[in-house]
């Protein structure tokens, strides 16, 4: 070992999803949107002048923030933008989570926040979730340093009423609860509501997932003023200009279109129950997810054998080998031709006689 | 004050400099260049496909890695990237700057080191630069917990040469040194020659000076691979997608063209030289800056009323009211053009009878 190495922050390396590239594949392994940005987008990228790149961009992100404030009835000072959402939860976990007292979590959701709280040194304990999958609000009722509920949660897609939230936003007045909703425009009820309320709460949201661009990196984060601005200062402290030139004109683009979000959503929503149907009819269990994937058992063929088959037919679905979840594969809802090539081949797939 | 904020990370907010907008106006107060991104630039941003932008992109950021390995002669292993120099700099303080000792750095220099060491809680010492701005050695020979030095330094511009940092690296090989290469390609030497001689080197330049592309936050690292491999353990814990799809393509096509490259850098050395001529002749003094900046100080006039004045002209530079350089401006080396703009306002300006 190097003298110098002594001094370097060792952290357990986060192994990232597969991003495979294979001619004719199906992706259904990392909660893509099957449908490509809204049509502005395509617009406003054939309209960028590219000798601005040369200056440096609005480090207040001002178009983005704007057009975000606009669509959710909030004030610019109650949004925050970032390099997607795990750029803003890790500034949020950096800022708000600077107590000795240990955050709370479930044992089963999004696999980013230990790997935080290891790198920030944040003490951290996982509160485990019931047999459906379902927190349980007691658990958030013990002292701690803050709170972070995926809302619905990954990789189940399990949605907690706003009944609930709000009675662990009650009970914590003292610390920041982070609801991270990702998936939330698939079906969820989305905490947005209870912001003037509750001066504590951070609602975490993405362009990764219902806004179809993954590929251009856009988080954000909403709050009561002071919130954002804690933020804020710790950004400035980082990075002033996170956001590129084309981030925020893309993606100020990309929240214009309601239409256009609502049509989409709505049909992913609909293929969502559509394969829910027809995967019970193959002997499917799952839990009644509310995000654009299904986290899905079977109770004869174990999910690695399933996620093995599934990827030598070029259909990528995410398998995590680990405690409680192993028999489980999270599949991605795509669109409703790519979920019939997958259903065929379950259909075949489940239909060999098994000893 | 809530409950929750006894949780907050407080720091000290840091501002960054104006982005003024305004019609007619001569920007040189940013360090930006001139010029426009290489001619590719403009071509893949016209090739880019929108309904892509719904993946995420390669989180190993291979394009870019690829095409900056083949640039300075490196293995792709030896190349780290982010989101500007800024972040790759926070995330090098956060990974290599982990122990008790103190960071040294001088105390004229690049000013988000103190707020990156503050965000982070490393202790850190400023070293003084000698009364011409450069560093005196001898200070980077105490025990440390590692050392960043600006090479050609900010905001003076003033290079040190590549015996001076090999011999700071000989002496500290038990920590890592970084060397912020911002401005290398406007006249300094490289220390990237060092790299096969100093595993713990480790070498920062940005795509926001030379490569004229600021408003799309390119930067990178680079060292032996051990350090790289650490860097991105870290990246990885934070953030496994933080460069767009957007950053990849067009980061790769603005180094792919070496001729506009060299071009473009020698137009701003030759007006930077100029221009020093010039101010010299109305009286300035200034040191010998290898950036594409001018730090120049006027006997008579105070850097403030000059900064002042020259701002109604819708002139913008940047002044900082901070010890030992509160009588400096910094200005930025534009087009020929700008800068006879500048000039002529300064003679007229510097020629005016005073009290």
């Amino acid at each position: 070992m190097a003298g110098w190495e002594q001094h370097v922050r060792k952290v357990i390396p986060y192994v990232p999803g597969e991003q495979p590239r294979q001619e004719g594949m199906i992706k259904l392994n990392t909660n893509e949107n099957p449908y490509p940005p809204a049509p502005g987008v395509a617009r406003a990228l054939r309209e960028m002048d590219p000798e601005q790149f040369r200056l440096y961009p609005d480090p207040a992100a001002s178009l983005l923030v704007d057009s975000l404030a606009r669509r959710y009835g909030l004030a610019s000072n109650q949004i925050f933008v970032g390099v997607g959402s795990d750029d803003v939860l890790a500034m949020a976990f950096l800022t708000f989570f600077n107590g000795k007292k240990p955050i709370l979590f479930p044992d089963i959701t999004y696999s980013f926040y230990d790997v935080w709280a290891n790198l920030y040194r944040i003490p951290y304990q996982c509160q485990p979730l019931d047999e459906a999958f379902c927190i349980r609000p007691e658990d958030y009722e013990r002292e701690n340093g803050g709170i972070v509920l995926a809302n619905p949660n990954a990789p189940t897609g399990v949605a907690a009423g706003l009944k609930t939230l709000q009675g662990i936003l009650e009970q914590n007045r003292d610390v920041i609860v982070i609801i991270d909703e990702a998936y939330i425009d698939f079906g969820g009820d989305s905490a947005v509501s209870l912001i003037p309320s509750y001066d504590n709460l951070l609602v975490v949201q993405t362009f990764s997932k219902s806004r179809s661009m993954a590929g251009m990196r856009i988080g954000y984060a909403m709050g009561q003023p002071r919130l954002i601005q804690y933020l804020n200062d710790v950004k400035y402290s980082f990075n002033s200009y996170t956001m590129s030139q084309a981030s925020l004109r893309l993606g100020a683009e990309a929240v214009a279109e309601e239409a256009y979000f609502l049509d989409t959503t709505k049909k992913i929503i609909n293929t969502r129950e559509r394969v829910k149907k027809e995967l019970t009819g193959l002997g499917f269990v799952f839990p009644d997810s509310k995000g654009n994937f299904i986290f899905a058992s079977h109770p004869q063929i174990s999910a690695q054998e399933l996620f093995e088959a599934l990827k030598r037919e070029k259909i990528y679905v995410r398998y995590f080998p680990k405690p409680r979840i192993q028999d489980y594969l999270r599949i991605t809802v795509g669109t409703d031709s790519q979920m019939d090539i997958l259903l065929s081949f379950l259909k075949d797939y489940t239909s060999i006689d098994r000893p």
